[in-house]
């Protein structure tokens, strides 16, 4: 007799990613109560499986959802208000005075849910936030049935979120107790910078983070200017300090990471620190290039993100995972250096290792959650299709992206969000545009 | 009484591209016998026309048809069939033998008929493109009713298009006396590359263009290898080779151009060639970095391509705009360089001016032909809107694209193909898939 389950999903093509390097044709995921209970020959799933829906998607391939592992969610309702600046001229003068002025519960709420209805639509299942008031974010996520991980963060100035370091840490610390029990989030502290963050607090961080198990998530050697002028100041590049007091290790989300000698490569490889790669940020903000192709030779996990939208301009985790592949080349000086299987593991299973979220999302493997994504190659773009993979990596679209699975739930159905009034949302956003305008 | 017109074409915004860093609102482009007649405001216009045709496009921005400066159409049959190689690798053990054994007309046709397809939707108007049997490239974008500059090419080892230079360019002469007539299709001489074709045709190739007026579309400095390898055969970078053989003038479009010292900047600019630049081929095949914000500054026209798929591996104008103004930055290590309204114009005046047709196309304006493309801003990942060109190049995705007209004839309605079928397409790019694996 046939097994009762709640939904099956059969496709043309399966990447699981782990194992790497696999292919599956013509197979099928059983999903139940959430999660991932089989994978398996369609033939074989459609007589051993009774499933109250079945998702029968011909031309589609599988791949586990993608992992956002650095953005700035709120930030869309900036998008696009200051492009093609200087970076002090672009953070001084439009940035941080628009953040002053607006970020509040309802900017990050809204700006949250039009981030999320994004990444939903390109894919993403689960995203690494770096904002003030993380608990109206994770409010927001969790509503819509989106994953996240928000960072409680913490820098030296008061913003309308906190006043001062203490204050800071105390909120995170409430918002880590308040979300402990949600499945869909968990919690990391997210300290700014090395250049942003006194020692005092910072060393505050990395023992709470030992105490509560929580992974640290935090700018580090982003520019040049940053690393001159810790030399200036301190005598001392940032990983030097954060080494000193202990930060380098398996806890640690470094982000962007342009700036490393050989020296730093060793020491981020031996202590296990995750590398977060934002290529398109740092590529429109000239902050230079991280160099994914050696700390990979060195074992280094190195994880994708978009960074925010008034950086990028898109969280489009496909197009990143292009460039990232693209540049990684380029950088290598090697056009067989970050191939495209291997970039499809950056968007997916290490970003889920950072998070220290492996043993629940980051593959499409029997136990885990169902974070399933289905995108349609049935396009002139992407055929004819001699290696899913590529296909996925080089040459789709984010809008090839057709449904999307979090939990066994469905929040993309024929490319439509099912818990999101899309048309309500962008209403929000140009009464936003148009706030922000005339101030 | 209202002035009888074939169409008019209503829209939130228009980016005519010229005049430089203009955006109308509300506004309407009037075509008549395929040319745009008025560029007005939508509320007079609906006055001053009467329209065989209206489509309003509420929440749209209208733009120039998009040009691709440079493929190779046909080899989208062989997108990703190799990826992630050593440059020579890929060549040598890969796209060689396989065009040694596939290319013919009927290949050429529907690898051809695949690029329209996807450059269509994606908003692009015109392509130039350099492979064998440009006559059949030709025949299907005139009958399709795609603009195409075929480039009729040259190169020393026989092929199955021809067996030596001689019969390269008698059959190049008799494709351009063929299409003469053809409103949409123009010719240029495309000598592959400076290693690639020997002096003497290169010589009577100069002597014909000048002759014929025609343009002269050629592979220029890809790689370090190239320039390395002409130095120590010739004692003379391919660039001063060039030169010495007259070459260097407005009816060069150099291809790539990677590798370029100061005095090189300088002789292309003094002579006005024209560079095409190709930033995801260059970035996926390690080939180095085009100086653009350099060649920009000191007054060079720099167009933009894709190079063929087997390389890049879209035909995305949209995605290669992007790609072109975040390498520009951080090559120019400035974010300020390569900004948004520039790379728009890289993206279509630019390429009209390379191929000698800005006075039919590049840009919306009274007289030129309606080759006009709509872009739907109303999606998450392109909301709110500050500045339409910076959601057209920073976060809108090609599937973004709804309308394109060309000359006037509406090629692509609410992203459906009027004049390709579709299906029957993709059915017949899978069959090539299968042949080709077989072999």
């Amino acid at each position: 007799m046939a097994t009762q389950i709640d939904t099956l999903v059969t496709a043309r093509w399966i990447v699981p990613v782990e194992p790497e390097n696999t292919v599956l044709e013509k197979s099928a995921i059983a999903i139940n109560a959430g999660r991932i209970v089989d994978i398996l020959p369609t033939d074989a799933a459609l007589e051993r499986y009774s499933a109250g829906e079945t998702h029968e998607l011909g031309d589609h391939v599988l791949i586990p959802g993608l992992v956002n592992t650095h953005t700035h969610a709120a930030m869309t309702l900036f998008r696009g208000m200051a492009d093609d600046l200087p970076l002090m001229t672009w953070l001084q003068d439009h940035i941080w005075p628009a953040e002053q002025q607006w970020v509040a519960p309802g900017f990050v709420e809204d700006g949250t849910r039009l981030a999320i209805a994004e990444m939903l639509r390109g894919g993403t299942t689960c995203f690494n936030d770096m904002y003030f008031f993380p608990d109206h974010a994770a409010e927001v996520a969790s509503a819509i049935g989106m994953r996240a991980n928000v960072g409680l963060i913490v820098i030296d100035f008061p913003t309308p979120w906190a006043q001062n370091a203490g204050e800071y840490i105390h909120k995170g610390l409430e918002v880590n107790d308040r979300f402990r029990n949600d499945p869909l989030i968990s919690c990391s502290f997210a300290p700014h910078a090395p250049y942003t963050v006194s020692d005092q607090p910072m060393r505050q961080l990395a023992t709470y983070a030992e105490e509560l198990n929580l992974q640290i998530h935090m700018h580090v050697h982003e520019t040049a200017f940053e690393v001159d002028q810790a030399m200036e100041q301190h005598g001392q590049r940032p990983l030097g300090k954060l080494s000193a007091m202990n930060l380098l290790n398996e806890r640690l989300l470094a982000v962007h990471m342009t700036q490393l000698d050989e020296a730093e490569m060793d020491l981020v490889a031996g202590y296990g620190v995750h590398v977060v790669h934002c290529p398109e940020s740092n590529l429109k903000l000239a902050s230079g290039f991280c160099p994914v192709d050696t700390l990979l030779a060195r074992g280094v996990n190195v994880a994708l993100g978009t960074d925010g939208a008034a950086s990028n301009n898109d969280l489009d985790m496909l197009g990143e995972a292009r460039t990232a592949a693209q540049i990684g080349k380029a950088i290598a000086n090697d056009p067989s250096a970050v191939p495209a299987w291997q970039t499809l593991r950056m968007a997916t299973i290490n970003g889920a290792k950072a998070l220290g979220l492996d043993a629940d999302i980051g593959s499409l493997e029997i136990g885990k959650a169902a974070d399933i994504v289905a995108v349609d190659l049935m396009q002139p773009a992407t055929q004819p299709v001699y290696d899913p993979v590529s296909q996925l990596i080089y040459a789709a679209s984010r809008q090839q992206v057709s449904d999307v699975w979090i939990a066994g739930k469905q929040l993309l159905r024929d490319s439509e969000l099912t818990t999101i009034d899309q048309e309500q949302l962008i209403t929000l956003a140009e009464d936003w545009r148009l706030k922000i305008n005339q101030s």
